[in-house]
This record gives structure tokens, sequence and C-alpha cells, in this order.
């Protein structure tokens, strides 16, 4: 048997004559609170975009599917594709779901996937285009709602990688993946050796490093932007670690107010990173 | 008896000699749970920032606050304040400020506080100032989320109100209270009327519209913008009304790669709003 999920998930159901990639699947009795917890090598992906971003980009991913009825419409294609790989899929009510993803913001999908790994920073370096290239070092974002959001505008501003600190706990969870909207399967993931290494790294590669602090930085929109450049974004609550804004070539904030502390970390990558695309990738639309 | 509320919450505790607006308040054994819920004319606030910007912005409006001991070295003022006026306060357990905030995000302080309903528009032209002004017009935003960041970024880049529709039934909550980190005291609500007598009233006070677009606007990039300027944000999911686009001076879009279909609605109005900030308010730090 090609897949040992097809036991549990019920044989496909027969495509109607006519319709040979339309298949019209049966809800199964059995209750979904039984499917077991992804293996750790796989990351249990919910809402519409996410999932769909998945299907577009790697379907050779896609290990289970779950799905309410009102969306086996939209879906046609991906269970077309499950029935002709043999992937297990389940059509579930909403509260399974919920079950699943552990979530109220499935959005009638969700799916099980082959996790990536982070590249390591020399294979990433390796394959850039030489020019214009922006990417995000993330000091210290913790919270999964931030980073999905981040890896959303990184793929709107066509961001060439996150890079992610040796010892970061930060990785891709199904609510990150969830808020990126399909973003997270356009923005690889890279992982940094050591602070000073990884400096040398970039810099040899012709980038330059802009920390991106609260207050006291240059003003963003009076700073010319070199075409090779990495922002170094720091925690929600704690900013910019202080040694490292030091050691970079830039540093750079967004005048505001004073009204509030900051912009949320998220608002501000979104801003940092439409000033350079602005100036570096004027025809990305 | 000049605070009803006193009975239920115990008589403010003595303050120490030498430390007259340093009170040392005690924590009750009556159970929390049993607090009422806010009055209609009364909002639940929750989060450090939250609630002491509305201490800093109008103290008057606290009616209520609770919160756990951990915090109370840093709201010593805040509670020096409540003893002054004979607000009631309460020193509680994390899980009880869970209940009372019906959120996890509490952040170790809730309070009941005034509402302030939203300004009518005319009375909010009469009191602007002559040159750049920005606002937002929120067509259709409803996740509390993103109109508490929508919030905290105006608050950051000095936005002159939120205008609300007519109809809208979108209004400030302790949960974009919370995500707004203060931002909701320094931006004013204000209530719009029919679509068609504001468009008059506000270009009647020098105001350009702006729609904001996903795709098919002018690169906002390489748009030079009016110094009075309502920019008109569109839902989630739906984007912008495409007749309110339509009668609108201007449609902006934000280049993108195409990976996703949009940027975030908070993302992008960060974005339009550094824009705008960078051309008529560089100062503004």
């Amino acid at each position: 048997m090609n897949n040992p999920w097809d036991n549990w998930s019920g044989k496909p159901p027969p495509a109607k004559s006519g319709h040979s990639h339309r298949p019209a699947p049966q809800p199964d009795s059995d209750p979904p609170a039984r499917a077991p917890a992804a293996p750790k090598h796989e990351l249990r992906l919910y809402g519409f975009n996410a999932v769909q971003a998945v299907f577009a980009q790697r379907p050779q991913a896609i290990r289970k599917l779950y799905l309410t009825e009102q969306r086996i419409a939209q879906l046609q294609p991906l269970l077309a594709w499950c029935v002709q790989q043999r992937i297990g899929y389940r059509v579930v009510e909403e509260s399974d779901l919920g079950k699943l993803a552990a979530s109220s913001h499935h959005e009638g999908v969700v799916a099980d996937v082959l996790k990536r790994d982070p590249e390591p920073l020399s294979e990433w370096l390796q394959s850039l285009p030489t020019g214009p290239v922006v990417a995000l070092w993330l000091d210290g974002v913790g919270n999964p709602h931030n980073f999905g959001a981040i890896l959303r505008s990184a793929a709107h501003f066509g961001v060439a990688a996150v890079l992610l600190p040796e010892n970061s706990t930060l990785s891709l969870s199904g609510a990150a993946a969830r808020v990126a909207e399909g973003g997270a399967e356009h923005v690889p993931l890279v992982r940094m050796g050591s602070q000073q290494e990884t400096m040398t790294q970039l810099r040899g590669a012709g980038f330059q490093l802009a920390a991106t602090v609260v207050s006291g930085g240059n003003d963003l929109f009076a700073t010319s932007l070199p075409s090779r450049l990495i922002y170094v974004m720091g925690a929600e609550a704690e900013g910019m670690d202080a040694h490292l804004a030091q050691r970079s070539d830039l540093r750079l904030s967004i005048p505001g107010s004073g009204a509030v502390e900051s912009l949320n970390v998220a608002a501000a990558t979104a801003v940092f990173l439409s000033r350079w695309a602005s100036t570096h990738n004027p025809h990305c639309m």
C-alpha cells in the first residue's frame, strides 16, 4: 500500500464520470479526534491561503488533508491531487477542524505537510543573484502572530530570506503560517551561525546590516539605503540588542509623534521593507 | 459616599508614613469573579500600556482597577490616584484577571473606564488646524486585532482621527485597546454621516480622498500626496468597496511581488501613513 494513512481515511470516493478530476468525497463516520498528531517532521497547517500555497508550491509535501463540506468546491484541484496521489483526506465538521488545528481560525481546512528545515547561511548566500537583495534578520521576535505577519509582508516585498539566530526557538508554526496567508511558502528560512561569523559572511557577500531602533537612529526616509541590505529586527518588548545595533553598519528609525512608544514590529517591518522596495525594486508589482 | 464601589472593594489601605502617595494595597479575600461586568457607558480595558495611557490622558475616566501584586510597584502613581479619588481597586490573582478581561493578554492590569463616544464629523472638522492633516476612513475593517494595530500606527504617525461609517459596528473594545498599546487614547474616533454628505464635508475642508486598493491603483511611491489626505481602508477579506474607490480622488496601491494576494490591512496602513508622514510631516519625531 502506497499510503499507510489510506486505511484510516477510508478509500477515496470514486470519481464521477465526466469529472475525473473533481472527486466528491463523502464524510467518514470515524471521529477525526482520533487522527494522530502530526509527526515531528510534519507541520499541521491551517487556513485557506496557507494550505493553498503549499499545494501551489510543493504539492508533494502534503501528507493529510481535512476540510469542511463547504470548502469542497473551492478545493477541487487539491482533492483531485489527493485522489491521484493516494493522499488521505477527510470531510469533517467545523468543530473537528477546531480540535485538529487547536484554533478556531482554521478557515475550513487543515493539512499535515512536510516541514522544510531552515537552510544554512552559506548555502543561501551561494544561491543569491547579484544586484539588489533585501533580507530580514529576526533577532528576538517570538510571537507567532508577529512572525506570520512579517512573513506575509516579506513575501509581498520579495524578501530573499528570513534569517534566524543560531539558538532561536522560532520556527514556522501553524498559527504563523495561517497569519502569513501563504507567504511562508515564498520566503526561505535561513539558520545563522555565530553572530561574528554571520556578519563576516554577509559583508563578504556585499550586504550592509541596518539595525532598526525605536529611537535615536537615522531617519529611514532621509537615509539612502544600500542595494544589498539586511534589516535586523529586534524583540517585541525589549527591542534591538544594543550590542548588535552597535555592530551594525546603519541604525535606522521610523520617525513618530511619540504618542506610543513604538510601532508594532510587524508594522515596522512593512514600513522598512516598503522603503527599500520603493528605492531598489521599483518594478516588483 | 462618593464612590459606591468603595464598599465592594474594601476601604483603601492607609498610606504609610513618609509615603503618602505610595499606598501598599492588600489583596481582598472576596473572589473577584463577583465583580459586576462594566456598565454600558464603561469599557473594560486591559494591558499595561492601554491602562497607563488612560491614566496619563484622562485619569478621571478610571472607575475601577484590578491588578496583580507584581504590578503594584510599577503602578504606584495610578494607585495613589485611586486612593486620593476614592476609586475602588483590587489586588487579585493572574487567573482572576484572565476572567475579568476574558483574555490571557491582560498583562497584570484591568480597568473599567468611561467610554468616549465618537465625535460627529462636523465637530471634528471645526477643531482641525490648517495645514497638513492625515486621517483614516475605515470602510470595513472588522477584526479588533487589526483595529488595535491600526490605532497604534495611527498614534505613531500623528493621525488626526479614525473615521467610522454611519452603520459600522466597529467600536473600541478591550482587545483593540490592548493591541493599540495606548494609541487609542491619542486618536479621536469620528462618526460619519452618509457617504455623499461625508465626502462633501471632507472636500469642503480641503481634503482629498485616497482609496487604497490591493492592485491597479497608482504606485504609492510614485505619487505626490496631498497635504490634507483621507486614506480609505477597505475590509480585511473583501478589500475596498469598488463604488467608494471610484468616487475617491486617488486610487493608490503598494507595489508587490504578487506572491501573496495583499498586505495585511494594518501593515498596509502603516506603509501608507509612513509615506504621507515622510512627505508632509518630516519633523514629527
